[in-house]
């Protein structure tokens, strides 16, 4: 990064300089991905001219790794011709991603401007659901055939390689169904007269067209694959998914999951390059609603009105047992809605979940209730009150009561919005939170009027 | 998952009914990552047998996907025989992974039984600082020499190739020193006789032994690329981080970041397989910690007694305001948090971050201060209270102010941690919100006792 802050800086000043040799110089001996990085932040003036100087065979890849709206600025820019040149240089799954991105009247643009089968592929691709395998994968594969022998599937990789995005794996086909998987490392260790077909596995672990990404990504990190296969319907091939699709997506669901968990829309955008304004949006709808939400609490909180005037000291342990309630609960539902996200926890474990947390509370509690009984009557001057140990104690027997239900209802919630389909981070700290919030407050004011004298009877 | 749920309950039938020969024709058929998923839960003696029924094929592959309990289990069983045979066969990378997890007589008992060059390696590896490109680099790649021709190269790999971690990227080196990259899919697509030197690139990314593995997975997610090298500190080539490392890197380092946002001492292990103490010794210390620190709003909730007795209203606001506050503090700082893990935000970013989310809070706060005046007079139904309307802007001042604060400490407390070198990750939420809490009963008191006539004066 470091380094790129320094190579956008002379990119701007070889610009206003016009010092564009030099500028082709700089950019023939950068990376392509640090390029994209350092042109974000130039004015359309200066992105247009600086991409004029990049080199052909950069050009695809830097491209490909630029923000949207410079895609779109660039795209404005671009003759018809190049943008013809553009999308034919584009892997497949780039251009239906790049196109997926843009309003509607530059997909016209670009739809119009490339050849008939690309075209045709990216309309395909954009007709499958968002975040399913289809909607990530590319049809350039290398499919091969059993009767080949090894030289001859080396020829064809030579002959259709260079425009494939993995040559690494081969699939070996018969009618469109795949019926074997065979790896170049195989190939290039065996003999070349070797068939294909004595080469493949046929214990093929592939994915539909409709699973979801997060699914495949799984798939692909479990069983270490640089790529796996995509069958339509009819278990015929239709395309791969690459392991560097599948690193984005688990990255983007664990952001996903993480921002929801906050209470925040998700958004892909780094944090720097997003506007405040795009930020507020974000972040304000889910405040209002939990501030609107906590009105059950202020509600219950009033009705003990005169339990708390009756016995103010009462009031100052509401934020700690609310605390430890939402803190407790939290625990839970993150490490639920995480397990239920990376497929580690399954609906039927359900029963195992509720089961180990009531026991992973119980502990808790136990452990936590005689250090709130120590630091309420010595840390809080309890000792010297009237009522002080039997508040005490009502405040001890709280927090067990409060951190049992916080993690039943942390657990319990992720699990049912599975179960209706939901996705189960909306479940989060923060609703867990207004749960247990009135929660905590029934069960402090119930023991309280029942044990201490001045509110019993 | 389901599936391997089945694979788990023929495994154990056909140990129970000693149907061998269909046990070796089962695991024939499936893949080593499943059957290694299959094998948890068995008995030892269940695991053992399975174990030695295993083709030796998939028997490195299975046991390096096990849990370590189980690992551990089997070399115990294993002779001295066993242990060298399976760890030649596994990647120097997984042994070294398989050794640093071990209790210290099996490492020595590990070590005693391999070959003196994995030894050799595995020490070394050992040696680097955990977390660290060094931990989880394999010293098994492919390297070659500026003079060979690609068919020389060819001839190399199908040598050594299959011992190899990755043999799809290899690495020209001259004196141990890095020249240059070049890759299968250049070299099968050019003539035979191209010198390897006229193909490679010479534009190298590399990661240094001591860089953070989180940095080095970035940087192969960012580049594409299927291995990183890694050189020492007089950049010598020592080994390579492939990109199924950096996936797991990658959702590791998610998981952590999720697990100390919520306040749980981060572990990898999946939660349906660790036990309750385990779970709580993760959780408990955190719960008591905050509890304790809550020591702090229940004394500045004291200072207030005499202002609550007065206006004993005011006191069923502060779980929304604390409950708002925390919201919006966790909002920034969680963000703040990931932007930093991430790399997205570096720490000259500081005065960007500030200003942005000073802008975000004002716009926070003054949408949300109309709705909370609204809730407070009607829904809370402060317009039929004497100072209704006095208190209720009051409560919507508060909370402008506590979004703000709140917003500028989760933003600034995580970028101080990262300052002094500490995971920016404990500036999580519910530290957050323990300042919070105490910063925004402060405002609310503050504002009331100057405005509310029963109060002022």
């Amino acid at each position: 990064m470091e380094e790129n802050f320094d190579l956008h800086e002379q990119i701007k000043t070889f610009i206003e300089e016009r010092h564009f040799k030099d500028l082709q110089v700089l950019f023939s001996e950068a990376n392509a991905i640090d390029i994209a990085e350092a042109l974000y932040g130039l004015s359309e003036k200066e992105l247009i001219l600086a991409f004029r100087v990049l080199p052909k065979e950069q050009a695809a890849e830097t491209f490909a790794a630029m923000e949207r709206e410079e895609q779109e600025m660039l795209i404005h820019s671009f003759t018809d011709r190049e943008l013809y040149e553009m999308f034919g240089e584009l892997g497949l799954d780039d251009a239906a991603e790049i196109v997926s991105e843009m309003p509607a009247n530059i997909v016209a643009r670009i739809l119009g401007s490339t050849d008939r089968s690309t075209r045709h592929y990216i309309n395909k691709l954009l007709l499958y659901p968002q975040d399913s395998a289809g909607s990530i994968m590319t049809p350039e594969y290398i499919y091969l055939r059993q009767g080949m022998t090894v030289e001859e599937a080396f020829m064809k990789i030579r002959l259709v390689g260079l425009d494939k995005e993995t040559i690494y794996t081969c699939y070996v086909t018969e009618n469109r169904k795949l019926v074997g998987v065979v790896s170049v490392r195989s190939m290039l260790i065996a003999d070349p007269s070797t068939k294909v077909g004595d080469l493949m596995h046929e214990n093929i672990i592939s994915v539909k067209t409709t699973d979801d990404k997060e699914f495949v990504a799984g798939q692909i990190k479990k069983y270490g694959y640089l790529a796996i296969p995509v069958v339509d319907g009819e278990d015929k091939l239709v395309g791969i998914v690459t392991i560097d699709d599948a690193i984005e997506v688990i990255e983007e669901e664990a952001n996903e999951d993480i921002q929801m968990i906050t209470a925040i829309t998700p958004d892909e955008r780094p944090y720097l390059r997003s506007g405040a304004v795009k930020i507020w949006k974000q972040r304000v709808p889910w405040l209002v609603l939990l501030m609107l939400l906590s009105t059950f609490t202020s509600k219950i909180l009033g009705m003990y009105e005169g339990a708390l005037s009756a016995c103010i000291v009462l009031n100052s342990f509401i934020p700690m047992i609310m605390g430890t309630g939402g803190n407790a609960g939290s625990q839970a539902s993150v490490t639920i809605i995480r397990g239920l996200s990376l497929g580690e926890i399954k609906l039927r474990d359900t029963l195992r979940v509720i089961w180990k947390e009531l026991r992973v509370s119980l502990l808790c509690g136990l452990t936590i209730a005689p250090v709130t009984f120590l630091k309420a009557m010595y840390l809080d001057g309890l000792y010297a009150e009237p009522e002080g140990f039997t508040i005490a104690i009502v405040i001890s027997v709280t927090i067990i009561v409060t951190i049992c239900a916080a993690k039943l209802v942390g657990a319990i919630l992720p699990v049912l919005a599975k179960i209706v389909h939901l996705d189960p981070a909306v479940m989060a700290s923060p609703f867990i939170t207004v749960i247990v919030d009135a929660l905590s407050l029934v069960v402090y004011f119930t023991f309280a009027s029942m044990f201490v004298p001045a509110l019993a009877g």
